[in-house]
């Protein structure tokens, strides 16, 4: 342990007492990143578990006085490496702040610590036969905190919303260690700047949020799921065009190619690849989920499609084959997960284009999509050969920067739901105009002067 | 006409072009101002009628060099003074730039000039199945850009979300003229901060908005209406709680009081006075509309409403009749209409407040509200008796400030969707922090360092 390292977590146990505060190397290690493909650009110098507002406002501004810097995190799942440590910084744990505070079933709207799991929250909603919207992949492990800082997305968006909208107040520990209240608890509010939506999707970079006022929604009363195989791309793409001329609104609608299929195949002993080339899953819910099923299945039969039979379990099961088709393989330098997100009627051609890619680069890809908004999650690996390691990762990092930059000649973003955090910063300005990036600068030093709130991330 | 004035508009007509400056009395007059109950600071010098982007970024140099300001206006609809001229100001209209750009109905996204009337838009949405969701009752005459100044809500908010929902980039010439493209126009996307989402509802303080891409969402295959007619507003109340438990959505829920009912009946010729005492009105829409429908005749005849029947076509006009309930009577200092929102389950608690608040400070009241979003507009007037005209108004003012006092006590906002302009200014203050507006403050001077874009308004 340095010495910086052992005064500053010295310092902080004497300000929040014992069993908050740990420099053990291997925890250290775990915590200082989070599931982004590269590694942080440091250790941190310690781990603080935070309990309540008054430890994190303590923690802030130890650190703002020690000149160290405070890298919030949730439970780690992200991936971009927003959490990842950087020099001379301590992780800020908010995972023991757990507690919903309370769910005001009448209201329609639950006050939640930030280390609140996202299916615990939905736990707890459903006995009021409420839910809360967002529901990214990582729903049954990733806090309401770490969805906050990034904005996440999940597979109900379309429909339901990302998280910014589904967050109505914040409570907001700001650099120097004040905590000041943005927002309102009311469905609708616009008094001043909308600084709640300016918070979420900062990657913890303006301040700490230590509590959240959230929106929740009706459980849905029914919901009906449809499994559609098709023999190729376009006529699933033209598939997911069709139910929206249809005028349904599905609840999710994902995508799986081939090379997906074949992994969820692999990982669950399912023989799904041998009946399709792309699987086309599609829930309709609420009281008009039967009709909109009815309306979903004659357009993808139209188009082409093979579907499921209705009430088939075998669909429920796809879904959960989807949401799990991360598979356990993490992330490195030789295999990425990308993020992009195209107008959806450019599905079809980026998907191409995809394909493209993996041949002229000579890397492999597989590809999931929520369809329904147009967000694609290629993963890009690259395998050694004659040429070692470096070659390979060269070939790997070539394929990603050609994937983002045909994404955005097709009007798209370079992240749909994971963040910039710091693995798409050479990215970003690709996408933003160094004038856009110069507002957002300034907005950062309007927060946080001096730097001590994650800096070097999101923006 | 000041020298000022004549300077500054030769220079501008020399800038543009014949036919888009003007100085006449007569219309600087409408042009000064919106439809807030106080008069402006000051008559603007002239008024701009801006056709293109360049000629917004030359009126905006232009006007920095001078050191005027620059009022952005749409239809002039909005009610808290957001348009109002100030202190030498040039008044730039965007109503000539009314064009949509595009109307992409596969990728559910249009992309629009800020003068288009929502209700072209929505003309135009409806020939593919579409519509913009947001629906001010001003939709008729208001435009998309002061929809997104304001972020205006409307009737269809708890379902459809309010205008920052619907608003995925945005094209702003910043306060020295630059052009910037913010946001994505994909339906997710989180590159950096959410700047978009800041601009929507900063009401011309931050940027220009000078081009749009919202969403579109599916025009309901089915809507249907429900009138149900209340002896008391406490069990009106309860069945919006109600229609929440049975888990429905409704597209509107609209509450009108006893006052507003005579109202509509003394403009409309029409007799629901007699029928009942709070009128509530629901619609339901989409696929399950009909089910929908029948869970909530249900569950308000539980509580002790009587329903109009299934079909009747008098429904549909109740809603009319609520969408027009302003009436036609301007505000101005004997005659404020409100805006606040209050947690859903609050609604009858604070309809009784108001009623206490008009008996105490003897004013007349009634009330209209958004029922599905807590979002209330009771009226307040005064009518001057043996004290005159000051004491009326101190009676009425008197009232508003106990209004807004009440709501936040009960965790609302002291504006739901109209905004702060310059006439809830005095109340901001009492909603946020001073270091929550310090930060605002901040913020406003990284866009507009100088104060050229709408000074002294919004935060």
């Amino acid at each position: 342990m340095t010495t910086a390292a052992h005064t500053i977590a010295v310092g902080l146990e004497r300000l929040l007492g014992s069993g908050k505060v740990s420099t053990d190397p291997a925890l250290l290690a775990g915590y200082s990143r989070d599931q982004a493909p590269h590694p942080p650009e440091a250790s941190a110098l310690a781990v603080v578990f935070a309990e309540s507002t008054a430890d994190v406002q303590a923690v802030v501004r130890a650190c703002a006085a020690a000149g160290i810097r405070v890298v919030a995190r949730g439970a780690g799942s992200g991936l971009s490496g927003g959490a990842h440590a950087v020099t001379e910084s301590v992780i800020l744990s908010l995972e023991r702040m757990d507690r919903i505070l309370e769910l005001r079933a009448g209201d329609e709207v639950a006050v939640v610590e930030p280390g609140v799991v996202n299916a615990d929250l939905n736990a707890a909603a459903a006995e009021h036969g409420l839910m809360y919207a967002p529901d990214p992949a990582s729903f049954t492990f990733a806090t309401i905190g770490g969805n906050i800082a990034t904005n996440a997305g999940g597979l109900r968006c379309a429909k339901y919303g990302v998280t910014r909208d589904s967050v109505l107040a914040l409570d907001v520990v700001l650099a120097d260690g004040e905590l000041v209240r943005l927002g309102h608890s009311t469905f609708k509010g616009v008094a001043g700047y909308d600084l709640v939506a300016l918070l979420v999707g900062s990657e913890g970079t303006l301040g700490i949020v230590v509590g959240a006022t959230v929106r929740l929604r009706h459980l849905p009363v029914k919901v009906c799921t449809i499994a559609a195989f098709f023999p190729d791309l376009a006529s699933a793409a033209a598939g997911v065009l069709a139910v929206g001329r249809a005028r349904v609104q599905p609840a999710i609608m994902e995508l799986m190619d081939h090379g997906s299929i074949a992994d969820a195949d692999a990982l669950n002993g399912t023989d799904l690849a041998s009946r399709c080339t792309v699987l086309l899953l599609i829930q309709t819910d609420g009281f008009g989920a039967e009709a909109e099923a009815a309306v979903v299945r004659e357009v993808l039969a139209a188009e082409g499609g093979t579907l499921s039979a209705p009430g088939d379990p075998a669909a429920e099961l796809f879904v959960q084959l989807r949401r799990n088709s991360r598979g356990s393989g993490t992330e490195n330098e030789l295999r990425v997960g990308e993020d992009v997100a195209v107008p959806r009627s450019r599905l079809v051609d980026y998907a191409r284009e995809l394909e493209r890619i993996g041949r002229e680069y000579g890397v492999f890809m597989k590809m999931v999509a929520h369809a329904g908004d147009g967000n694609l999650h290629p993963m890009f690996w690259a395998e050694p050969d004659d040429g070692g390691r470096d070659e390979a990762v060269a070939r790997l990092r070539g394929a990603l920067d050609e994937s983002v930059r045909v994404a955005l000649s097709m009007g798209g973003t370079i992240t749909g739901e994971h963040g910039i955090g710091t693995f798409k910063l050479p990215w970003l300005g690709w996408e933003h105009s160094e004038r856009v990036r110069e507002l957002a600068r300034g907005i950062k030093d309007v927060f946080d002067p001096h730097g001590v709130l994650n800096p070097g991330k999101a923006i």
